[in-house]
């Protein structure tokens, strides 16, 4: 299992205050409390907290390598700020771009760019046309990124594919979650090793009264049909410990009678 | 969803005593709060209980019916108590029974008898060699149990399929609920509409010291793969808010911020 930690998002009010006034000692307490409850990747986004968002990439990068070698996904649709991050990035195990559509011109950039930075992709499987609404136009764009990451080299293990979720509470979306459980079981089988699979779980829940349980009920089902990363709230206790039951149940963790406990150790 | 209350069963300390003293009120109590909890059918094992299983069946069978009209579930390894469940079920929903194995000729038994009586049927994925290990006979047996209901003319929607779990931490059965979710996947789709599959899950964390946790995340992961009905603790309130999102999450129930309210409404 691959958490990759979302607390530290301009979008959050203690972060957007803490970016805009390039004060250090939020973030990197954010990175450290992330990183001790088990994230792999702490993500970061500077949101609108920042006129010139390829500095506070920069500042938000410097500043958590300053006190953890945690890799660290930077999150930003604009290249230019991926670009600042990436450059920034001072961490022999890499880090990951989040993200990329699922475009094939889009990707004939980030792919390379990815590969000469040691950098993992997470790809979307939209594209400019839109989140697609069914199962087989996800798979298609699924196919299209796999495609792409066998031209230009790219080992399918630095592949996260990110089936996009929405919120269950739109009206006429309720059927999404169930057709991206259908296309990740399709998506798992394409290749050998498997592309890792992952998504911005907290998404499905916005807006909702039952987040957590939201949240961690779709992180099993999820688990079940081959989804290995998600980008969520690593501080959810119950979340996280529901995600290691998932793969303890699935034989990716040894049980024993304290396995929580035991897991924790590892992460 | 389909859930099936376990908890009128002679192998609990409460029930024994009950079910031996003839003492109704302790069975009533059960049924009714079951019921209460969402209990679609009302699972009735008579255990070890009584000399005369028969007798002791027929007695739990009539004093369930006393107070509440959810149907029963008759729950027992033996042909004779079986039958003489039956005989005392006075519903006009019928009942199930639970269960018979996958062996050609025990089905040709218990199908009929079923049909005559207007129940459904549990079938388990085990034949008289014992309980598949691996995905692919675990199906195999699946397909013999749908091509025997075919046969009788058993509806698909009268038969449940069971795959049969087993605790998680019998050395070297961790592989194990991995393989049932493969198989659920499979057996799913062998029939259309598909037939139910229900498990009595509360085996699978026997002996650990999880329960609770190990039985609704793989509940939820379950759910993601087809299984509609499992045989619970209904009393258990987080296992049955993680089902019930997770059919939420399967478009089976509508979202509304109070859905889970809304949910046990239906039940």
């Amino acid at each position: 299992m691959i958490p990759i930690g979302e607390r530290i998002n301009g979008s959050f009010p203690d972060m957007k205050r803490a970016i805009a006034a390039r004060d250090k000692k939020p973030v990197q307490e954010l990175a450290l409390k992330q990183k001790e409850a088990g994230a792999a990747y702490l993500d970061c986004n500077v949101g609108t907290a920042a006129a010139d968002q390829e500095a506070a990439m920069r500042w938000l990068v410097e500043t958590i390598q300053e006190v953890t070698d945690t890799p660290i996904a930077i999150d930003s649709q604009k290249l230019a700020v991926v670009r600042a991050g990436l450059d920034a990035i001072d961490n022999p195990k890499g880090c990951i771009v989040n993200s990329c559509s699922g475009d094939e011109e889009k990707l004939d950039i980030y792919m390379p760019m990815c590969i000469k930075n040691n950098a993992s992709l997470i790809a979307l499987t939209m594209t400019r046309e839109g989140v697609p609404q069914n199962v087989e136009a996800r798979v298609e764009v699924a196919a299209t990124i796999i495609g792409k990451a066998s031209e230009h080299g790219m080992a399918t293990d630095r592949l996260f594919i990110d089936p996009i979720i929405l919120p269950v509470n739109i009206p006429g979306a309720q059927a999404q979650p169930g057709y991206i459980l259908d296309a990740l079981g399709q998506i798992k089988i394409m290749t050998d090793p498997p592309v890792h699979i992952t998504c911005g779980l907290s998404n499905l829940s916005q807006g909702t009264q039952e987040r957590h349980l939201i949240n961690r009920t779709f992180l099993a089902m999820a688990a079940a049909v081959g989804l290995d990363s998600a980008i969520v709230d690593v501080l959810d206790t119950d979340l996280m410990d529901a995600w290691i039951t998932a793969e303890m149940l699935l034989n990716k963790q040894i049980y024993s009678d304290s396995f929580l406990k035991a897991a924790r150790m590892n992460m």
